[in-house]
């Protein structure tokens, strides 16, 4: 969860039992160091690095500048001097420099959200003894992930919050609901397979299992634990009824991603064909993600959640993982 | 499951222990009531009718003008003279002479799409003591539901085939994945829910239970029963690896319903917010289908299917309901 928690939560995580999970997609390098220093510190017990995989794009000058001509009056409400806006959040795909940090600290799981990365930088992970999982988001990308030796495969139901896994085809209604494509996939793929979306409590837990799961992967429900990383705006949203109304939206880094409906949302519609490639367009909102963040709105902010947050507490991460687990249920 | 079949699969459901049901959608009261003959005739198992239970639109020139635009390349291709296209399927409504069936046949539940009926009609329902029921696809729908005081909610996840059954907003960002919605719309209202979308054999059965749901209703699964009415397109095409590929679509009577991808949904994309509205927008397809139909050909026909199909199978309708019950497994 990019953007959202560091080593905290996967510490907390994997100290209770489950394989806590640590983003890098939005940090650098040297930050990225520092979280996994933390983490080898702090627990001697599985941990996960997730990393995206996707290709960089060729910026397209006439999708930058329509994008900024439809956050025109945004920018004139704010302040803002287009013409200066600063670089957006990076997203770096996995690269020889983050291959060199999972060769130095071997997590037992590496995961892929986007595919897989290129095959020589898959074979050095492999070298180094990791587990290696993605994300499929059909039965088409479940037979593929199978066939290049995955050691299993998440499974993302529509429910999932946060950034759409697929790639092998751009076309959403492809995507399917948790539970249509769970045991569908279960039965198709010779591996593991992980669930993702709607997966909250001991009881969905259960039910994933049920429909061929060997495991669940839970991120929207740990969103208000004490060791995420989010803003005030962003936890008072999680708490508020708007948080029932999620939808897939591309307008915060170009690729269709479930978030909270906002402001930016509602005025220009969740989905925009024409915004610069992933991650381009997530620089023409930064700057006003930042202003409306400044004054406790979350108008243009990336507001990331699944179809159910009826699991959310705040409750330390252990507490709740137990929970999941059903221990004392 | 209107226009998809008749007496002969809500017989064989009911005969087998399941709760056969009966659509009306498609029918004119003469050919219901011949169908409830055939049902009274060979069942004394309790049944269930199914009546739709929007507003009839009023008429808009322009957008049927649009409309047959859209379509006049096809019409140009099949020799059809738009000048003269009849009629589309009726989709009368619940109304005075339904009830008036309601009333001569008791069934046992009677279950509404749309919402429920006006209340002058409800209340006259509800005298012959059948238990009434209605389908939620959100928490709203369903806590609404629950304070008319249906004895019943079908809680219809995204995975479900045929028409989405929203009616207190027409925002498909609403829609939720059964996985998601279900467990939630259990915890918020006071009857039982039956769950819908994505249950195809026992083990979604108990998938489903295992969320909360106190029974479930099964389409598609039932689609290659000997027992259903549809075409040998139809069946072909469930057949078929295109199976796999379906999306929400209003091309077909003006609201969206879940099919199997086909070429006019392919060539003016699935949803198109300029329709006639339901059901009026099935008037200018329906010709093209016939013409379609008589060629072998699937391609202006609404091929509706949930998300999953792997549970559908050419056997008998009674065989298929003990197998989804877990009988003798």
């Amino acid at each position: 969860m990019a953007g959202s928690q560091g080593h905290a939560l996967a510490i907390a995580v994997s100290n209770a039992g489950g394989l806590g999970s640590l983003p890098s997609a939005l940090s650098s390098t040297e930050a990225l160091r520092k979280e996994l220093e933390a983490i080898r510190a702090q627990t001697r017990a599985p941990f996960n690095i997730n990393f995206f995989s996707h290709t960089p794009p060729t910026p397209s000058a006439e999708r930058e500048t329509g994008w900024r001509a439809a956050l025109a009056p945004y920018y004139k409400e704010y302040g803002i001097d287009p013409a200066t806006l600063p670089s957006g959040p990076a997203r770096t795909p996995f690269n020889a420099e983050t291959l060199a940090l999972v060769e130095e600290f071997r997590p037992a799981v590496v995961s892929f959200h986007f595919g897989l990365p290129p095959a020589d930088l898959l074979a050095r992970v492999r070298e180094t003894g990791t587990k290696v999982i993605s994300s499929a988001t059909t039965l088409d990308e479940a037979r593929w992930l199978d066939a290049q030796g995955v050691s299993a495969i998440i499974v993302q139901g529509l429910e999932a919050g946060g950034h759409r896994g697929h790639f092998l085809s751009p076309d959403l209604t492809l995507q399917s609901g948790t539970f249509a494509l769970l045991p569908q996939v279960v039965r198709a793929v010779t591996v593991p397979v992980i669930a993702a979306g709607g997966i909250v409590d001991a009881q969905t837990v259960k039910a994933a299992l049920a429909l061929g799961a060997s495991a669940v992967q839970v991120g929207t429900t740990y969103l208000l634990c004490p060791e995420t990383t989010i803003s005030a705006t962003y936890r008072a949203t999680l708490k508020s009824p708007d948080a029932q109304h999620t939808a897939l939206t591309n307008l915060f880094s170009g690729r269709p991603a479930r978030g909270i409906v906002n402001r930016v949302m509602r005025d220009l519609a969740p989905l925009n064909d024409k915004l610069p490639e992933f991650p381009l367009a997530g620089t023409a909102i930064a700057p006003l993600r930042a202003k409306a963040e400044a004054q406790g709105r979350g108008d243009f902010s990336p507001l990331w959640a699944g179809q159910n947050v009826s699991g959310c507490k705040e409750i330390p991460a252990a507490e709740l993982t137990r929970q999941l687990m059903g221990v004392g249920s």
